[in-house]
């Protein structure tokens, strides 16, 4: 049993339920994945979050550790104060009190915050931004969205609907997006927006069936390979993504001034070239009267979600010190 | 002689410089209008300001009032702690302590501030944006820039020079800026941005001189003007400016879900046709899960710079009721 306190930290993702226990110590103790999907809605969704922390809190027992908290990520709208996640898109949720649920299984202080608001927040604390005031954490992955913490808070926005950077509308007349509106962000720069592309332009319909199974049967990675070993397609789809990314990312700068651009999300492991693109975007504007911000990779990885759950309640916003709580 | 506080506010902007004295009571007593133009650097805009605000002393003095403070407004990069302004473009100021300048001539407290952040933070406590906690100023002149109430708090950046708006990149390969970049929102939806591209589609040569003359001969009001008396050359520019602010004002929203955004600035209150378009941009997005913010005009129209300086002494952001300060 440790003397350091431990919370069970969740991060539900698109298509993953991640499960961690996490320390103090920022370590992960014991973590498990689960699949989400096929799930949506209310009632399954909150099914398997309940199984996933039994069995955690099972594990915790038989290691003889309790838990300190739960801390929770979750992609969507979330009232923190009362754990309730008003509006989720990709799992289907409307107004479902998960903290509630997650303290039917463990009765101690749960924390609910929109996903990548929490994975900030992680890396706000124990991460790559750790020692700043102003930082600003840009995910890219299946989606996009930035978290913002300003002079040491999150910002959340009225409703904690903020951050919804991948429907920022970049072409006047552009593609559909997946929010109902055209020319998003996403729409070029999205780990589903570079594949829509590459498929649209011909890309990789070998071995695939016709229509739209070619485009299922595409993955990002995949196009990053082939942009990699020189196919002319497959580069100039992510070339475009860089730009927009890029753009983005110097918007950002511009408007909040940080000290310090996170990238973190799957797009910008996969993709090195997408890296760079920002990186020199950022670093190549003159800010007039300000410093460029420091551009670096997230901290904890694909982690960052999981940490940033655990930090929701081991080093809370209101908290001077992390360790106070135990 | 009054009982209720009243303060010397200042705006300076970029060819003038407005000086008033404000009560508590948000009325403004007596008004100075300066010209800038042509004063560049800090021993002339000092000059000025210290020339500007003995006339105001002066007028104070005569009518038997005493003020409480001084509240500056300036375009650029401050450090309102101190009073300094690090940097401003339009007036080429570099590291100059504003407010000392300002005590020589009235020893009294003195608050620095960016003034599209004042003026935002005048629109916050007594104008269009009272009784929200999260609102965007959005101010379109000369150039364009925004200031973000963060849940009661002006957001400020980690150099304080948040807000730069218009030197968002919105063309991969666009004009040249005058912040020396290429494809800044400026370059089609700023004053300046339309008079460029209505002089450049050769709009209202007649009158003026050859090159660039006749760009130094239209004004942004004439372009509106001519657009709605049925110039199709001044229409499409100021629909390509409508188009450009619309989809700043939706990315914004997006970004940071305020409750309300107040249009402030020049081109709002010359021109209907874009307060339409952001208005019609703001209201026409699908947000998930979170309301569209209200739009609405500056209720201070053009002394929204003056009310935001006197507000900074006024209806302080420490302060928990504008009246504790007399």
């Amino acid at each position: 049993m440790s003397d350091i306190p431990e919370v069970v930290a969740v991060d539900m993702g698109g298509t993953l339920l991640r499960v961690g226990v996490v320390t103090a110590d920022r370590t992960i103790a014991q973590h498990w994945v689960h699949k989400i999907e096929g799930r949506r809605g209310a009632a399954p969704i909150g099914a398997l979050l309940q199984s996933a922390l039994r069995e955690a809190s099972g594990w915790m027992s038989a290691h003889a550790r309790y838990p300190a908290g739960v801390g929770i990520g979750v992609p969507g709208v979330v009232e923190p104060e009362d754990g309730l996640v008003h509006y989720s898109a990709n799992l289907d949720l409307h107004n479902v009190p998960l903290a509630a649920l997650a303290r039917e299984i463990i009765p101690a202080p749960v924390a609910v915050e929109n996903d990548v608001r929490a994975a900030a927040w992680g890396e706000y604390q124990w991460g790559a931004g750790k020692g700043t005031r102003y930082m600003i954490y840009l995910s890219a992955g299946t989606g996009i969205a930035a978290a913002v913490i300003d002079d040491g808070r999150p910002y959340r926005g009225i409703s904690g609907a903020a951050g919804e950077l991948g429907h920022s509308p970049v072409f006047p007349h552009g593609e559909r997006c997946s929010c109902g509106n055209v020319g998003c962000l996403e729409t070029v720069a999205s780990g589903w927006g570079i594949v829509h592309r590459a498929a649209q332009s011909g890309m990789l319909r070998v071995g695939a069936g016709p229509g739209r199974s070619s485009e299922a049967a595409l993955t990002v990675e995949a196009v990053f390979q082939a942009a990699a070993t020189g196919d002319r397609t497959a580069a100039a789809v992510i070339d475009d993504a860089g730009v927009y990314l890029g753009q983005a990312a110097v918007s950002l700068v511009r408007l909040l001034n940080p000290q310090k651009l996170i990238l973190g999300g799957g797009l910008f492991f996969a993709g090195s070239p997408l890296v760079a693109a920002v990186t020199a975007a950022v670093g190549g504007v003159s800010l007039s009267g300000a410093m460029p911000p420091s551009v670096s990779l997230a901290a904890f990885g694909s982690n960052s979600g999981l940490m940033g759950a655990a930090c929701l309640l081991l080093a809370p916003e209101s908290a001077a010190r992390p360790r106070e709580l135990s």
